[in-house]
């Protein structure tokens, strides 16, 4: 199989390379969102978007959205894509194969000679990311109309950049941001993109067809001790940020784990400390904590317990603590005909793939409300992602993107 | 009492005042050793020094000297003095107050037509604290001969520059380091410093005299976990490097907390998370240890307990994870001479004391094998040092001058 349509192995192989090279210094990839090598890979991939025949617009977030006019355009169109950003230190294939094999997709309809009935919109998403402002898949958020000109002035990157003046200071138009809002009615929307997780390798399956996405709650916990002499407090008249947060680390840790009635997963991946020197008791102590699962019921759950951990740890060690909430995402059902169509396909393609639920985010989940929305997964290996060990096999991607061009063909004529 | 010299307080006063104004912006009191704000800091009190009529000499470290001529220069000198740089965010008090006593003792002396029968040193020693180069004492250290040439280029501040480059930027001389080695014999080393813990206020006494000094014993922890994805990979299935530094912390202030036969203070101040984003499990996470007693064998006992707890849980964890010495420092006896010359003389002067030991490191425990060496303390408030909100009373700084200056003429003349 795999001839039916010009998925070319060789121009895919290509476009990786070119992007594994379109990187800040540092070790993997290093495409923070709206940084300059962010802005060099968009720029890269809509070279590759107009190559294959499309329209490009931009909207006021940045989003490049490829049109590919169908025989009827007033009919509702097929829209599918991923994102181009990374994570710091991240790998070559998160986004960027969900992207390629939009792109290839339509490039080899173009070299079949293929027409659409519907018309199809290849989307770029930028920032979907939450390395820089703490908030994952902006670009999707701000195309429906769920991002205010406030959110904008509010996020703000490490260096205390407002996403407002970074949008700026790229000429878009954070003054106009509603006018991202996409309106366009939709047959529906597909992205492909890697696992990030172990089951596909582990099950030996080229494909996962997703049937839901987990979405996070996030916030930042800042725990406020006092910060005193290391050498001349006794232990007993201490009031230690540091002790407090690693209690609130391993309470989110337990918290998580001990659920049982659906899998949750809870992180602390941001830890800072203040003043942070040897000598010094810490004081301020600011975590990020990021929970995790595909039943509302049990993120909300885990959440509370986290909450009450930190209530009690705060009352124990004496000191005083404040929550801000960052984001808290509801989980997204994929439509049912729409994963069917996709299991269909790949019979077709004799492409063996499984059922799965998606326990990272991604923008699909801000669709699924909006279109009939499904995901393809393919495997990485270990499951490594974001980290410059992630990894995809060309094989795999290759795959993926005929059972994605199948899938996009159908939808379009039918 | 107090009317026996000219201790002044209105002076003591100002030049407090003046130095408040010396740092770099922030919170409280920002002088970084060699920074510019500390650099501005020494020439201030170099030109005090000038004015109490010391002739002033610069070791390779710059360590600055100031000389007093005694009837008999053969004689054994009298050296007394402190430090004058900071922590970030710290207070006014901390070494200052040691270094403003010691020029105010010298000041007083040439007021009332006070010659000494030996000579004295007042000393100003650089680098005191540990926050730039995670060492603490770094003055002495030179002025001991205990600093060599591959200190300077392994000991580095957070931007990366060395401790040799920074001398070097001070157009000090750090490839002559050894010749900072101080070697004129010395009757007794003395230093007025704050408490820094919550003692004689407590008590309501106005003056501490030290018997021992805790020295700390310090390492940094560097946990290698792995960096996934926080979305997609199952609890069950992470090695979090921040979890097990969490678990670190916590061990490291159970275990100096349980020690029963001396007391012992165990403080991580320092932790870092790499890539330390919402959205990657920690995987590099960096802690720096500090324990500290004024007994060796407990302070090794609580060591050997938080390295074994260290080593159980990277391999609970299936971790791995090194440790980096930064130094191990012996505890301090200060002379029990000096001690009760001190005890005596405040009897004299009818001020209030209590004997103590001292839970922070100073200066003054690498002179207690050098020559008798003691230290007074006066109280600060609730016992809040390192910050910004640290505070002594003048009426305390006063009392504390004149007993240092009341000693210092006893052993000048003795």
């Amino acid at each position: 199989m795999g001839g039916i349509f010009m998925i070319s192995r060789t121009r895919l192989q290509q476009q990786l390379a070119d992007l594994q090279d379109i990187t800040a210094p540092g070790k993997g990839i290093n495409r923070l969102a709206f940084t300059d090598a962010d802005w060099q890979g968009r720029a890269y991939l809509m070279g590759l978007m107009r190559e294959a025949g499309m329209e490009l617009r931009e909207d006021a977030f940045g989003n490049v959205i490829g049109h590919v006019k169908g025989a009827d355009e007033s009919l509702p169109a097929v829209m599918f894509g991923s994102h181009g950003d990374s994570v710091p230190e991240g790998g070559n294939f998160d986004g960027i194969v969900g992207i390629l094999a939009a792109i290839e997709t339509v490039r080899s309809m173009q070299e079949d000679g293929f027409t659409p009935q519907r018309p199809l919109e290849v989307v770029l998403f930028l920032c979907e990311e939450s390395s820089r402002f703490s908030a994952a898949t902006l670009g999707s958020r701000a195309m429906r109309g769920e991002l205010s000109h406030d959110d904008l002035l509010r996020l703000h990157d490490k260096e205390g950049h407002t996403l407002y003046e970074v949008l700026k200071s790229r000429h878009l138009a954070p003054d106009h941001i509603e006018s991202a809002r996409y309106t366009r009615p939709l047959r529906a929307f597909l992205e492909l993109h890697i696992e990030q997780g172990k089951v596909l390798e582990h099950e030996g399956l080229p494909i996962g067809l997703v049937t839901g996405i987990a979405a996070p709650t996030r916030f930042y916990v800042n725990f406020h001790g006092s910060a005193d002499h290391s050498g001349a407090t006794p232990m007993n008249l201490r009031h230690d940020g540091l002790c407090a947060a690693s209690e609130a680390v391993l309470a989110v840790e337990r918290e998580a784990s001990s659920y049982t009635e659906a899998p949750v997963v809870g992180t602390v991946g941001i830890l800072q400390v203040t003043p942070g020197v040897m000598n010094v008791i810490p004081g301020e102590v600011r975590i990020g904590v990021d929970i995790r699962s595909i039943s509302a019921e049990a993120k909300d759950a885990v959440e509370q317990a986290v909450r009450q951990d930190i209530e009690a740890i705060a009352e124990r060690r004496q000191l005083t603590y404040d929550i801000e909430p960052v984001s808290k995402e509801q989980p997204a059902r994929m439509d049912a005909a729409l994963v069917d169509l996709l299991e269909e396909t790949a019979k077709e393609l004799a492409i063996p793939c499984r059922r799965m639920m998606s326990g990272a985010g991604h923008d699909s989940m801000h669709w699924a409300d909006y279109a009939p929305t499904a995901m393809l997964f393919i495997p990485c290996r270990a499951g490594i992602s974001h980290n410059p060990a992630e990894f995809a096999k060309l094989e795999d991607i290759v795959r993926g993107t005929e059972l994605l061009s199948a899938a996009v063909r159908k939808l379009a004529s039918d």
